[in-house]
């Protein structure tokens, strides 16, 4: 099956356990995570652990799309909170109004916050041996909280530096590490070895940077239909980007290097893996 | 040892291991994290979880301390984002100007996210048996999230009904299942049966529900000196209490029936749990 169909597939099956998972059921905080949770998006870091729990040998459903639709609340979560008028005050998110245009302030952060909380809980329902889960969890956390991607959301609203090192750091924060996470505990979570869990670690990261530039890339270059979201907004903000640095040209070269690096590793894996290369390779060409 | 003593000796405890969970490295969002976590705390929900490991028969710091401090993370978290603007705007907590007065919303609501992300990260930390951590992982998230603390704040915020049900309803879920949860956690991780985790439960909820009205009382005759927060505020803004419903009195005798209940459960569980007699009794009849 092409990448294409097999994404699609993927994605029904978790829009399936998302609605299982976060039923309607009418009161207001549950309709503001919805709201947000249901806006059109990628599924990305969800098919990009389902992928990874297959080709480590994975089987079961219920090991596995918990923590995968986790990643969805969990990013879902940093979307809300980071529009938010006191951080990056977005007024558009996956082509509708920001949650807290629709819901207010409060709600909004309070919305993010339930998506982080149930997002984690989510993690610990998997039917994985429980060690695995344990350390899933501990992980998630790790990546996710003051050394993680808060910090970064932090350094990206609050930092002064502007340099190459810091930009790298950032995105790395903010976006690669995640990225990253989410394909190592598809495969932890399948029983994969200290030795392949490593090796998926490094590969994520560099398509987590590459994935990252690409979206640097479309800020400048796509529009908000394609997009669902404000684009332009870095460079009238004189944000430090990768096009802002390097140019659009040599940004994508970038990327591309990146990308090599992650086919490189997952090749070393084994044909199992060709998956992840050509998910890897959509990343840094596509257009939304 | 009289209560005094223990409470003042466990916090000792709780003050260094959190001070090695989360040491100053500089950077604004620890700092930010940490003013609000080492504001100064009755520690009492980590107290409420090492007392019940502890007569639960756990004997190893490890297996509690993680987690006893997660509690004071997670609830470092709740008042943060409870003090915002968008929500309840109050200037004043744990008698130092709040988070957001210092550090403005932005880093306010990260650092709140941070606690409870790193909090949830700390269960993960307890060396009691991985299926034991599994399962308090998801009590926890299931406690906080959309279906639990989560959804008591947005009750609270925007709940439109003003009746007794309605009141205990929003105590319940932000406060007592909270208080309740803390004492469980401790229980689980020592190994405790079904059944005294079952008692414990709803023990837990009736010391908490009269923990949460004798805060209400507070809130009408203690003062801002005393309490480190703003007092008053409840009636000022037409708040739903209990003092405003059945007068002082008459809530300070709900109270003490709700601690009786908790205490026939104690007593029920055998001598080992004579310090939590103690310590529901002390809740009740505490000035701050």
């Amino acid at each position: 099956m092409d990448l294409v169909g097999l994404m699609e597939g993927k994605r029904g099956v978790i829009e399936a356990a998302l609605e299982r998972y976060l039923p309607d059921d009418g009161h207001v905080l549950t309709q503001a995570m919805r709201y947000s949770l249901f806006a059109p998006g990628k599924r990305l870091r969800p098919i990009f652990a389902i992928l990874a729990y297959e080709a480590a040998g994975g089987k079961e459903a219920d090991e596995i799309l918990p923590a995968a639709c986790a990643l969805e609340y969990v990013h879902t979560f940093t979307l809300i909170h980071d529009d938010l008028p006191s951080m990056d005050d977005d007024d558009f998110r996956r082509g509708k109004p920001s949650n807290h245009k629709v819901f207010g302030e409060g709600l909004a952060i309070l919305a993010g916050d339930a998506l982080m909380i149930d997002g984690l809980g989510l993690v610990a329902q998997s039917t994985a041996p429980a060690e695995l889960v344990r350390r899933a969890l501990a992980e998630f956390s790790r990546i996710l909280g003051a050394g993680g991607v808060t910090r970064g959301q932090v350094d990206d609203l609050y930092g002064v530096e502007v340099d190459p090192k810091f930009l790298r750091h950032v995105h790395l924060r903010k976006t690669a590490l995640f990225i990253s996470f989410s394909m190592w505990v598809g495969a932890l979570l399948a029983g994969a070895s200290e030795e392949v869990l490593g090796l998926l670690g490094r590969a994520g990261v560099f398509a987590g940077m590459g994935f990252q530039i690409r979206d640097d890339i479309l800020d400048v270059t796509g529009s908000r239909e394609e997009l669902g979201k404000t684009t332009g907004k870095d460079e009238a903000e004189g944000k430090l980007t990768y096009p802002a640095l390097y140019g659009l040209q040599r940004s994508q070269h970038i990327a591309e290097g990146y990308a090599r690096r992650a086919r490189r590793i997952f090749a070393e894996l084994g044909s199992a893996w060709s998956r992840l290369v050509d998910l890897t390779d959509y990343l840094i060409d596509r257009r939304r």
